[in-house]
């Protein structure tokens, strides 16, 4: 399956994964222009089903089993949207979803993965406890691993948004998304680099996580080493499938600092009144730190997603953290 | 100006404003459908420029006044959505606009108001102390009294967000809107009868704060004493403007508890990853305690306001003032 997907694929992933997906809104703020001297557009994932774009990919890759293969069932490790979201899929698809979990996940992320109807199986929290879970989940189910990023069909259900986004605004100056592992950023770069003028695709990535911006600098993927950011959905490292697209289609990283991502993700709660998870907010908190940097232009950005733990507001969660 | 408004002034005002305030979108979300037992259309005013719907009604008001009276200014007297709304109309046209507002608001409030380059008149925190204070503005500056609910273009300007909510979903079975001083249910009230084949109307109003189902009850207007609840949007009195209008044209004044709207606003927080302020989720909460009353039922919901202050969360405010 790791073949590189081209714009075909996505065009086959966004009609694979229409009926079940939502088309997300496109939202703009003067206020947030203003303050970034550009025309920013969102692309409101954080309205999605299952409240990320993972269900994008979870889903194409879910839909486009044989058959049989499908009938053995889905697994992944994650504590996050993307074992909610092919747990999601999978019932779409009314098969199973295994989950491996690491036992000190978040109680909400474990109610959310088994509220979607997976099997959860709990495993040490380290990358060998994982690892050997799900291989074991995997040699007693016969269930197909869907990798949470370094997968061709979860690459291409990812780069739907942005399909979504140029259709929408065909006239964008430049792309803007999160990255993490890379699934979103590899899929937005050939969605963008297919389907509209080549326009430039830029990844946000935090600071204290910043293993994409070293890999492209080193020409090699180097791994996060204890990443520790707010923007929890991006402590992932890139992948072997992720990596040369980036390489290829990616004009730059840019790198956030804790403090802009959180100060991005609060103006777009206070000034777009919408929740959005803080690694949404990464992009925003680029252009706030380089607001000379794309004087006037029209900037699509996906907001990945708003899965957030409501019980505690995150600059306070921040601010616990950082006097702990 | 206190004549009742029809649906014309609706259609007129709609055409006045159109070139300042936003058509909000209109969002679902198949959760809450499946917690309500109806498939329910929120109209999004909390995306509404200044942050509510009360910019509609500020600005149907701003933009009516002949060229010599508004060039001496628009005054109001309002802790809330309706100074903030005024002020930045009153900008839209190039004329002064004061607010009275009394000394110990809070203080993001203040701020709004005067960011919006609004005069602001400190007053006794008392009717009496707002009154004078009000009657020495206009007296000094001949500045127009706009009252925040009780007055035609008001209710007009208010009406014109439940006639784009028809026109975007033309076959509801039910609209239902928080009601306060009633400028928004009795503007909601005319637009509904007037746009489509009659369909009830209803108001929902916090347990706490009850002068509108009293006052209906009675027939006669009964003011709030000593309103105490969560949604501070709606503390203020029916006037003998709105009151005979809902008395006309409005099936029936739902209450709903503080405990409801308290989880009507987190599960629109957390399911529509939007933010309201609390006012915006007594109609939720309403249909979340009668959940079998309107089975099946299209509902329309206006979502009134999203302005409310994220260095703390709602809920935990709520859980400090109910142990204090």
């Amino acid at each position: 399956m790791a073949t590189r997907p081209t714009i075909r694929d996505i065009r086959e992933a966004a009609k694979r994964i229409q009926p079940w997906v939502h088309q997300t809104p496109v939202l703009t703020s003067s206020t947030l222009n203003d303050l970034c001297d550009a025309e920013i557009f969102f692309k409101c994932e954080n309205f999605q089903r299952g409240g990320a774009f993972k269900i994008r990919g979870a889903t194409n890759a879910v839909f486009s089993l044989e058959e049989e293969e499908a009938g053995k069932g889905v697994a992944t490790h994650s504590s996050g949207n993307h074992a909610a979201a092919l747990a999601l899929a999978a019932g779409w698809r009314g098969i199973k979803a295994h989950v491996v979990m690491p036992e000190n996940a978040p109680r909400v992320k474990k109610e959310a993965v088994a509220g979607y109807g997976a099997e959860i199986t709990f495993c040490e929290p380290t990358l060998r406890g994982r690892e050997t879970a799900l291989a074991q989940v995997v040699n007693r189910t016969g269930a197909r691993f869907i990798h949470p990023y370094n997968d061709t069909m979860v690459i291409s259900g990812q780069g739907t948004a942005a399909l979504e986004l140029c259709e929408k605004v065909p006239d964008l100056d430049v792309v803007i998304v999160p990255v993490g592992g890379g699934g979103l950023l590899s899929g937005t770069a050939i969605a963008v680099s297919g389907a509209t003028a080549a326009i430039p695709v830029f990844g946000a990535e935090p600071e204290n996580a910043d293993d994409a911006y070293r890999s492209l600098k080193a020409g090699k993927i180097i791994p996060s080493e204890n990443p520790d950011t707010i923007a929890d959905g991006l402590l992932t490292s890139l992948g072997d499938l992720t990596f040369p697209i980036i390489q290829a289609l990616v004009r730059d990283i840019v790198r956030v600092s804790e403090e802009d991502i959180l100060r991005a993700m609060r103006l777009i709660w206070e000034r777009m009144k919408i929740i959005v998870e803080p690694s949404s907010a990464v992009p925003l908190g680029a252009l706030l730190a380089h607001r000379k940097a794309l004087p006037g232009h029209r900037v699509g950005i996906i907001l990945s997603g708003g899965n957030v733990d409501l019980s505690t507001l995150p600059w306070e969660r921040k601010n616990r953290m950082m006097q702990g």
